[in-house]
């Protein structure tokens, strides 16, 4: 079964036609798209997936190839770039990003930037790039201040979702697209959560992530409100990522915070403790545990440099139940200051630190302001 | 008096406000602006354009000054941004881009990729940024391929055009935006034209040429069609500018571009020799000499370069009379092959070259493959 729906962004008149269902790469409809925009075809992907589906894609398009060695970062995008402009590929060209999220977010960005952008298609290959980074428009590389601080947003033409390829996706790489699942349910569709309790692998609970990512993301494309709901997690997330020079998973980090961020909710008197206790013991069939590199002083200095801050302030973004996130007069998010994130985390450290966290976070002083 | 435009891309809700008038600098008019966005006001400028009027702006909008390296390729893209992120600007940083079109360019590009896009008000001081580079939401920085290929289209909340910054403005750059004046009336307004007879240096002919540049932006914001009619003169003059390794202006080399794609317009039996010979007439007020490192082979060379080529074609607006372009069916440009060329090469390399290319004009066989 294909399903196809067509996502429009409320601000740009260009649609993206997405698809779900099976043996995409197999089939005829990534060649009558392409056949459609008619165009240059390059299909950017990594060497373990030219091999796994790129090259026999490639193929099957009469398409050229284009090998990116690994991460997101500003060297890879340049190469891109320069590749392409050997190539001599002018703006009718229609990359197709065949890769993960961070495949998806790098293509992205240089389809959004090369000659002031050219077609992109995307093929993610990975649940966490179906349901999250191939929807929505975001497109980014990393720096050396942090994950995802340059981007764009610019919308594909279509984005191709072959659940197929995640038949042989690692158990691991599963749990990072799940985490992102679960945080769908918890802030914007309680029956998300409630699918994801019976079995964490169902078509269905693809398709309703999927949708849901979409509906948010239609309302609001470029994040003025509404769609900083997908940050719930993240704040800390990203913060726990930068203190461990991203030596632990973003699913990992993004779990751990999600559950710090509902402690928070729970602490700031948003969130009954039924509820809290509920999505704690849904994610305790993770196994976190605190990057080694975790400090509260480098905790602070990664807080500062999160996105999500309008200036001084770290905002988060809060839920009431399982399934809403509080609007706060449609500002999706809410200050908070050092003193009332203290709680939540000495009960972090406490939960998921080390023994030297938890020896650490037994002994400290209630004093914030002292780190 | 004070022209207020509103500019409303037809894809993209946001629009942009355009002030056309004289001592904004000097009053409430931005500072207004600002307070309505509401967020950290950077206003960021060359070390010259501080002096000038720079340092005096943020003193009064009480912002902070940055001062950006002349040049818009990656190493000020990066200086700028990672100095934005050491000064650990968020999502609510309103970037003031004043200067030319290089430094509209440049922060109109940095604003569009920091975190993912800021807001912008751009202040030109040229002529050339006030009626071409600051609207119509391009933004860019040149690479080793090229200039401009690499890129966005973002819109400023903001277009401040001081015509008081002009009075100081070099005859030489006065010149460069004057080119892009002549171009609007040679492809849609022959009124521009007709005033621009007259006189060079009138308000009136400032505000046509923004007007006419707003109208064909607004119709075909991302250069589907219509606005492709702006690069006339532009794929000879890119050719000529990546030649002579920007060693010409931008204004000298669209001249020539101008005069060249007004005579391959004639060879091709679409412009009236009367008409082309106007042209000619009202251009030869400009100096104007090709390159010395000019050669065809080069020139050919740098062509392929062009991104207004879809994939081998080299593709050229032209024009059948003053003040209007060949529509090609909504395609607004034509391929043209080398053989085509050549004659106007010819009679380019002979008016505008130097002693060493008139002679080889002179003495060439006629055969373009030979090169």
């Amino acid at each position: 079964m294909i399903e196809n729906i067509t996502i429009r962004p409320s601000m740009v008149s260009p649609t993206t036609e997405l698809y779900i269902g099976e043996n995409f790469l197999e089939e005829e409809l990534l060649r009558g798209i392409c056949l459609q925009l008619q165009g240059r075809v390059v299909v950017v992907t990594s060497e373990i997936l030219r091999d796994l589906y790129g090259a026999k894609l490639a193929k099957k398009l009469g398409a050229e190839l284009l090998i990116i060695p690994s991460g997101k970062n500003e060297k890879t995008q340049k190469h891109l770039e320069n590749e392409l402009f050997r190539m001599g590929c002018g703006r009718d060209t229609i990359l197709i990003a065949l890769g993960g999220g961070s495949i998806t977010d790098l293509v992205g960005f240089v389809a959004s930037i090369y000659l002031r952008g050219v077609f992109l298609i995307l093929v993610p290959t990975t649940l966490l790039a179906m349901v999250d980074a191939a929807i929505g428009g975001k497109t980014s590389i990393d720096t050396m201040f942090g994950k995802n601080q340059i981007g764009t947003f610019y919308y594909p033409k279509a984005i191709i979702a072959d659940v197929n390829v995640l038949k042989t996706l690692p158990e691991k790489e599963w749990a990072n697209g799940l985490i992102e699942v679960l945080k769908m349910g918890l802030v914007f569709d309680k029956s998300i959560w409630d699918i994801a309790k019976k079995s964490s692998k169902s078509r269905e609970l693809i398709s309703k992530a999927v949708q849901g990512k979409i509906t948010i993301t239609e309302r609001d494309p470029t994040e003025q409100g509404l769609r900083r709901i997908l940050n719930f997690g993240h704040t800390i997330g990203h913060a726990l990522e930068q203190v461990a020079e991203y030596t632990i998973s973003h699913g990992e980090a993004v779990a751990i915070g999600s559950l710090a961020e509902a402690h928070l909710s729970m602490q700031l008197g948003y969130l009954p403790r039924g509820e809290f206790e509920e999505i704690q013991s849904l994610y305790s069939s993770f196994s976190l545990q605190l990057p080694k590199l975790y400090t509260r002083r480098s905790f602070f200095k990664a807080v500062a440099y999160d996105k999500k801050k309008l200036s001084d302030k770290v905002r988060f973004v809060l839920i009431d139940k399982i399934g809403h996130a509080l609007p706060f007069e449609g500002a999706y998010c809410r200050p908070v200051i050092e003193e009332e994130l203290k709680p939540t985390l000495d009960w972090m450290e406490k939960n998921y630190g080390g023994c030297s966290h938890r020896a650490l976070a037994a002994s400290r002083e209630l004093d914030c302001t002292s780190l």
